[in-house]
Parts: C-alpha cells; sequence; structure tokens
C-alpha cells in the first residue's frame, strides 16, 4: 500500500514529480511504476526537519539512545514482510539480507549505546585561574553537538545497511540530527517499508514527526533540490564517483557551502608478496576469488587490482585464481545501470590490447583479467572501478616495478597486503598509507565490520573527506558541529560539561583524561 | 638582508613575479619595495614540501616535539630585531608584540607537548576475536595521521601569532605536515625573519629544507596557485570573507578537492540583559569600551553588535560607553587597504539614516552607531564585519525583538552573554548556539584561550569548517588524516596502535578508555 510513497514530516504522500520504475532484477520484470517528489515536498520535508530539530536536539540522552533503540526493533518486527520485498527488489536473497538487516539493526543499536555512554561529544574542560598574571583565566568547557537537518542518500548495493535506515543516518540521528533520506530508485518498497519502521519508533517517542522523511525519486532535480536547501546542514552519499562529485560541488557552491561526506567506490588494491604466495597460493587464490565474486562484486570494498610478482608461484595461483572463479555461481546484478555498466566495461577491455581474458568475460559470471605490470602502469584508467564480479591481475616484473604501480595509484577505501614476513611488506604498507583508509594484512577487504576502529573511507576519489568514516560509530563526527563555552554558569552548561558530569563520560580536564567531576 | 625575500625549500631568493610595497602604518612612509613570487618559485616550495613529508611524517615524537620547541627557542632568539621589525610594519606597538611573541612561543610549545604525550592521535583499538560466530572478528586500529603538504595564509591582524609561524603553521608542523606559507604583504620582513627562525630549527634537526617554505607577494595568482597545486592537501587561512571564499571555491573545485579552513571574521554580537545593565552598567561599557577598541578594533572577536532593551538604565549605559569609547586614545590601522575599507563603511553608515553617530565617526578613532531593533531587523547588511573601532548599539523594544534579532543572525565566532540569573539568558543561549562557535557569559571577546578547550570557530561565514578550530590544540585535528590497520602484525604498526603503548597515551580499547597495553 505505501510502495511507491514518500513519507513527508509524517504524511505518506504520492510524489508530484516524475515517474519512475522498479525491477525485478532476477527476471527484469516490473515490479512498479512510483512517482517521484518535487521541489515543493523537497522543501516540506526539510522545513519538518528544521523545526524537529529545535525538539530533538534537546531531548535526553536516555530518550535519544530508546528511541533509536526502538528503531532497530521496529525494523525487526517488519518480519518477513521487509526481507521479501527487499529480495524482491534487490535479488540479494534471503540468507544475505538476513544477515543484512542482522548488521542495519546492530549498527543502530551500536550508536544508541554510544549516545547513552556519552563521552563520543568530546567534552574538554579548562579550569579558570582567577590570579593569574598578567590576565585572569577563563573557564572554557568544549563539547560536540549536533548540526541540523541532514541529507542522506541511499546505496543500491545495500538495501537495508546503508539505505533508508542504513550507517549515515543512524549516525545523524545519534547526534542529535533529524534526516531527510532521498531513497534509492530500484529499491523504493524497501525503503517506505524501513520509513514506516521509523514512524512508529517516532510515535511511540512522542518526536515530532519531522524528525524522518523519506523522498522517493529518480531525478536529478529532487538530489539537487535536497542538498541546495538552506536548512540543510550536511550531507551523506554511498554511490558513484559521477554523482558523489557532482553533489560534493554542490554543496561547496551553496551560499552557505555544506560538507557532502561522498564514499564512492574504490578499486581496493591487494598485493601477493612472493613467500605469502609460495606458502599459501591456494588459500589465498580460493578467498581471493570468494572476495571477487561476493554479493556478485557490488560491493564497494571488492577487491578490483591484484598484484602479483611474475614467477612459477604465481603462475600457479592464476591458475587457481582462474579456477576458483569460474566455479563460482554469481547472483544477480542490482539493477540495468548496473548490468549496462558492466556490459559496457567488460567489451571496452574485452578489446584493450594489454589486457587478456583469464575467466569468464560475460556480464553473468565473475571474470578475471590479466595485465603486465608495465602495461599497467601506462594505462591509468586500468584504477577505475568496475561495479561487478570482476578484477584484473597485474603481473609486476619485479618488486621495484610493483612498488612503482602502488605508488601511482590514486584514493581507495582499501589496500591489503599478504605476507609471511615479506621484507617488501613495509615499503609497501608506508606507501599504501598514503592511499587507503583502511590496511589489511592477509585477509580480504570485503565484510566491514563495524566498530569503534573502524575507518570506512580514504583518500579522494574514494570520498571526498578522507578523515571522515561512513562505517562505524566514528561516522557521530561527520554530522557534529562545536561549541565551547567560557565562564558559563553550570546550569547553562549541556550535560557532558556540567562539574558533575552525571554520566560519567571521559572528558579532558585541565589537560588529563579523567571521568571524575569537577571540584566546584 | 631577507627583509624582501622567500625562503623556497632552504634557499633564499627574490621573488620573479611582481613587487610590491610595505609602508609604516605610523606615518604612510614606504618602507621597502618586494619581489612577490612566481609560479615556478610555489611549484618549488611545494615540491619541496613534499620531499620533506616523506622524511618528516617518520621522524620519531619525541624529535618532532623538540623540534618545535627549537622553532620557539629561535624566534626568542631573534630578540629586539623581530619586535622592531614587526612594530615598524604593523605599528601594534613593542608592549602588544611582546605578548603576542609570548603567546606564539607558546603555542608552539603547547603543540610540543600535545606532539609528546601522544594521546591527540585518538588511536582506537578492537583486538580480535577469532572464534566469533558466524565470522571470526579481526584486530582493528584506528589513528591519525598527517595528510602532507599545507597551504598556510598569514593574517595582517596578528603578524605573530597568526602569520608565518603562528597557530595554523604551528598545529601543522604537530600533527607532521610540511608547511608552505604565503606571507602577508603588509609585514614581509617579518614574515622573514620568522622563516629564517624555522630555517635554523630545520637545520639544527637535520630535517629536509622543504620542510618549511615562505612565499613572499601581493599577487592573487600566487594564492591561487598555491592552493590549487596538486600535492598541497589542505589550506589554514585568517583573513576576510571575500578572499576567504575564494579559497575555498578553489579548494572544492580542484580535481581532488581540498578542505580550505577559512577563518573569515566575524561581527561577534553581544547581548546585555536588563538585570546585568541594572547591576553593572558602568563595569560593562567600561569593558566593552576597550574590547571594541582593543588593537584598534582589528582583532577578529572585536563586538561589533552590542544588543540592549531600551531603558533608562539602557540610557545610562549608552551615556558611559559613548564617553568611555571617546575617551579611549585608538592607534594605527594596519594597512591602507584597511583604511580605505573603513573609510567607505564610516561613509556608508553616516549616510544611512537608520544609524545614528553617538561617538566618534572619524577613521582615527572609537565610533560607536545605534539604532533600533526594528531597524536593525531591517537592515540585515548592519550584521557585516566592520574591521576597525566601529560598534553598532542595537535597541530592543522588547525581549521578543531582541530574540528575533539574535535568531536572525548567520554564523559568528562569538556570542556574549551579560546576565545576573536574567531569565532571558537561557532563551537566547540556546539560539547563539546555534550562531557562534564560542558563547560567552559576563564578559569580552577579545583574548582568546590557547587551551585545549578553546574553539575559535563558528558557522558560516565566520568560517567555512564550523567544527573545526583555528586556535587551541584541538587545531591539530584539521591537518590529520586516518587510516586504520585490520590484523596488523605488532611491528607495522604506528607507535600509538602497538600492543605495548610505549607512550601510555589514552586508547579506545574495545570501546573502554585506557592508558594501558594490550595483553598480546
Amino acid at each position: 500500500m505505501i510502495a511507491s510513497k514518500s513519507l513527508i514530516a509524517g504524511s505518506w504522500e504520492d510524489g508530484a514529480g516524475s515517474s519512475f520504475t522498479s525491477y525485478d532484477p532476477a527476471n527484469e520484470e516490473k515490479l512498479g511504476v512510483h512517482q517521484g517528489v518535487e521541489k515543493s515536498q523537497v522543501d516540506r520535508a526539510v522545513e519538518g526537519a528544521a523545526s524537529a530539530y529545535v525538539i530533538y536536539k534537546m531531548f535526553d540522552f536516555d530518550q535519544r539512545a530508546a528511541f533509536i533503540e526502538d528503531v532497530a526493533d521496529e525494523i525487526e518486527a517488519l518480519g518477513d514482510e521487509l526481507l521479501e520485498t527487499c529480495h524482491r527488489e534487490t535479488g540479494l536473497g534471503i540468507p544475505r539480507l538476513t544477515g543484512e538487516r542482522g548488521r542495519t539493526c546492530g549498527q543502530l543499536r551500536a550508536f544508541a549505546a554510544l549516545v547513552r555512554e556519552g563521552s563520543w561529544q568530546q567534552a574538554r574542560i579548562d579550569t579558570a585561574i582567577p590570579d593569574r598574571t598578567p590576565i585572569p583565566k577563563s573557564d572554557i568547557r568544549r563539547v560536540l553537538r549536533p548540526l541540523g537537518p541532514i541529507a542522506v542518500f541511499s546505496a543500491s548495493n545495500f538495501p537495508l545497511a546503508f539505505s533508508t535506515l542504513g550507517g549515515d543516518t543512524a549516525a545523524a540521528l545519534a547526534a542529535g540530527n533529524p534526516v531527510v533520506v532521498k531513497g534509492h530508485p530500484s529499491h523504493p518498497a524497501t525503503s517506505a517499508l524501513c520509513a514506516s519502521a521509523i514512524e512508529k519508533a517516532i510515535e511511540k517517542n512522542n518526536l515530532p514527526q519531522g524528525l524522518f522523511s523519506l523522498l522517493q525519486g529518480a531525478e536529478p532535480s529532487v538530489s539537487s533540490e535536497l542538498v541546495k536547501h538552506p536548512k540543510i546542514k550536511a550531507v551523506g552519499f554511498t554511490g558513484s564517483t559521477h554523482v558523489g562529485r557532482i553533489l560534493y560541488d554542490l554543496g561547496a557552491s551553496r551560499p552557505e557551502p555544506i560538507p557532502v561526506y561522498a564514499e564512492m567506490g574504490s578499486t581496493n588494491p591487494l598485493f601477493i608478496l612472493p613467500k605469502a604466495i609460495q606458502n599459501r597460493l591456494n588459500k589465498i587464490a580460493r578467498g581471493l576469488a570468494g572476495s571477487i565474486t561476493l554479493g556478485t562484486g557490488q560491493f564497494c570494498t571488492k577487491p578490483g587490482l591484484v598484484f602479483v610478482l611474475k614467477s612459477g608461484d604465481s603462475d600457479a595461483f592464476k591458475e587457481v585464481l582462474t579456477q576458483a572463479i569460474g566455479d563460482i555461481q554469481t547472483g544477480n546484478l542490482l539493477n540495468s545501470g548496473i548490468k549496462s555498466g558492466l556490459t559496457k566495461k567488460l567489451d571496452a577491455y574485452d578489446h584493450k590490447k594489454e589486457l587478456t581474458t583469464i575467466a569468464g568475460g560475460a556480464v553473468n559470471g565473475g571474470t578475471l583479467f590479466s595485465v603486465s605490470g608495465s602495461d599497467f602502469l601506462e594505462n591509468p584508467e586500468l584504477e577505475e572501478e568496475v561495479f561487478g564480479p570482476v578484477a584484473i591481475l597485474v603481473e609486476c616484473e619485479n618488486i621495484d616495478e610493483m612498488l612503482r604501480a602502488a605508488s601511482r595509484l590514486g584514493g581507495h577505501l582499501t589496500g591489503t597486503i599478504h605476507s609471511d614476513n615479506d621484507p617488501e611488506s613495509e615499503a609497501l604498507k608506508t606507501i599504501l598509507e598514503e592511499k587507503a583508509g583502511r590496511i589489511i594484512y592477509n585477509g580480504f577487504p570485503t565484510g566491514v565490520e563495524v566498530c569503534p576502529s573502524m575507518h570506512h573511507g580514504g583518500p579522494y576519489p574514494a570520498t571526498t573527506f578522507a578523515a571522515s568514516t561512513s562505517v562505524g560509530t566514528a561516522a557521530i563526527e561527520r554530522f557534529c558541529s562545536v561549541v565551547c563555552y567560557q565562564d558559563a554558569p553550570d546550569d547553562h552548561l549541556p550535560e557532558a560539561l556540567k562539574n558533575e558530569n552525571p554520566r560519567g563520560i571521559m572528558r579532558l580536564l585541565n589537560g588529563q583524561y579523567t571521568a571524575e567531576k569537577v571540584e566546584a
């Protein structure tokens, strides 16, 4: 019933803009025609968010945490309907979607726990020194605080965990901000169901309905109006480099510029050093084949570039990897846009004289190309992300060539080193620290742990802000501002800065970390 | 001898670009004609910084701290020559410049201490859970790290503390980055002397000469080439909104966008509530007159907008304030650009029918205008910063009008509340939290403490990134990136993430703050 509707500050509405169609990726049958929103609906959603902000930012932290936990509970309460709807729209399969729902609810609960604990506010206190000469020192206290309405753009490849109620929404809500989601047009019914879950949690917690809106649509103008709205204070986006950059530029060129945190994909270079390949080529090849084809290669952390040093071992590795990729049954691609992009790229690579197709080559299975290290160095476009179960094996003549190739790379979300105490690993790591947000040893980049230490980011063009993460609890910082108070009376200070420290949070007090209260 | 030279990766050079002239602001006599750099010199400075980065980022933290302390020592070793040169170029006077030198060296030493202590790296560790089901949990560790070459643009109003070796340079060096400074054309000899101080510290510490460069010049093209250089990774700027926005836009529109942290000034609204004015109008008026005229009104935190509720008390306050401003002898303006800007603004305000000139009105002294609250609300341009010893007294009819005026404000560095338990202060504070980076109670915004809790920032147009500070030790974060390591061997981890925790820093270990080691 709500499958084609938008939720605008509490009201379920048909969009008044252009229509778009959703398909079943398994058979390309039409699932539904939906109405996208128009500008006046974008405006109402953002105005609703701005009104809700005034209430929500003052909401007690325990209540804020309970609300976010209720969102997770309401997602689970949707039961099989959510999984089946989502499978119909994405073809990702019930087991994978069950896992992704667990992750989505898990990260909401992790943010709720973070809010309740409270130390994420990075409270700092420097107490007064009234008798300091030549001038007295004031009491100064600094804390993170919410920003205002946040726009979140859903990704197609994680219809739950990076979509309507995914990581960015969870982080923004945890920081005390309302959210306006631009739903992905590949899974509108899934988005609407998730919106109905947060709608229930909002009602249960007596929060203002404007706290969350879902805008459906496929028109670029909807996205642009959302980013340009003067009351939007930051944007989270996961998707292509092309769209991410457009949105970033829109945010930066506003009269009041705002940060657009765009995670735009990555080719995730993986390096296998000689001793590692010698000792465990079968294990690495099989693991790698699984990582390349996981989710039909539609993970932003898919390893798309594999570097080896050419040798008898690397030839044997190539053989096992080729076989393993050929053996794996891949699933569907998420939508026709991804399919046509992949078809075009495979066709171009097929005609590229420097590349050899050594496994697959068709759009409905895993594909592996090979290229020499010198040809890789001369064809920088081979570093571009190919969305789908495709990788390029780069066979380097020697370690210098491998290190030169590593140095030539742009920014990626991850870089992986397989090393059995190989002496070259130290130099490689030093290069990769400048290129990737996460460096993985003897593993595979797919599978992003949601935890305080995770950094899912990386230098441009992987993301627009290398120091910001879109996965893990540190993501709360992207949706925070900062304020400091000078000589404020205790009853004017936010909880985190009060002398009593009622929540017992960790604070930097006169340069020392402590969870103690301040002696007044 | 070096007064008109640039320091380019260790070589003192005449610029090969356009010339510019420096003047003594006391008598407008010519001090010298200097050669600005051209593009090839910008390029060599940045290339030198990029080469130095590879060495400096690996430099042991104790050595990095000792180097930064040497920079402070070398500034002090310049003795009276620095103060006299600086006074000649700025007219700020030896006592003020002695204080500013103290602050400059103090903040360098504060950053050195921060580096040595080490907790600024925000280390986070989540240890592995190999037997977790359904999949094992990896060991993940996250840390702040340097970014690469940083461009710093000097301000004219703090020729030491916000200039060549000022806060941004100190923060960038502390984070492990090389710095290329674009010197302010108002004080080239001061900049060159400061550059000679860091040159000596670089030599003493056997660091690469490219670690620091000073580019002299007044041509916008030099600034633009510096920001656009692909090896520059972030920019710090203090100056006008006009130039700050140009540089921000240049940074955002690069093929690889970079953050331009621009601090662009602010009008620093100050609100005096009824009981406060009743109880201490003389004290507030005299303190405020001092704050408005301090440094001839050329502080970015000068209170330029003063809001009162019209009453007999406010009339008496106005009288004392008018008298106090008239009594204060102001100094020189820093340069002819500031002088002509102020002249133009005073002339425009003089002809504005809504404004009444109640004190001064000439460019060579303090000036106070008054305006009614309703006229202020109808003339949004009155919120613009006027650089110089000028303020506007806004006389509101009632508290609603005052709160409406507060709500209409844009972003500022500070907002001040004078309150003696006035009940309106809570509502005012809630509004100002959205408008200013620092909220001051019963004081004045000039005088920015350098400490961990200071936030010298604010919503646009005060700055381009509201969550970032340009004063205090938290400024180190603007020049940091982030990386995380997954299952890395201990000897590949940076010091902050090693099991042993050799520096004993505070870390977030499995969700708990601790300075303990990790049991391997």
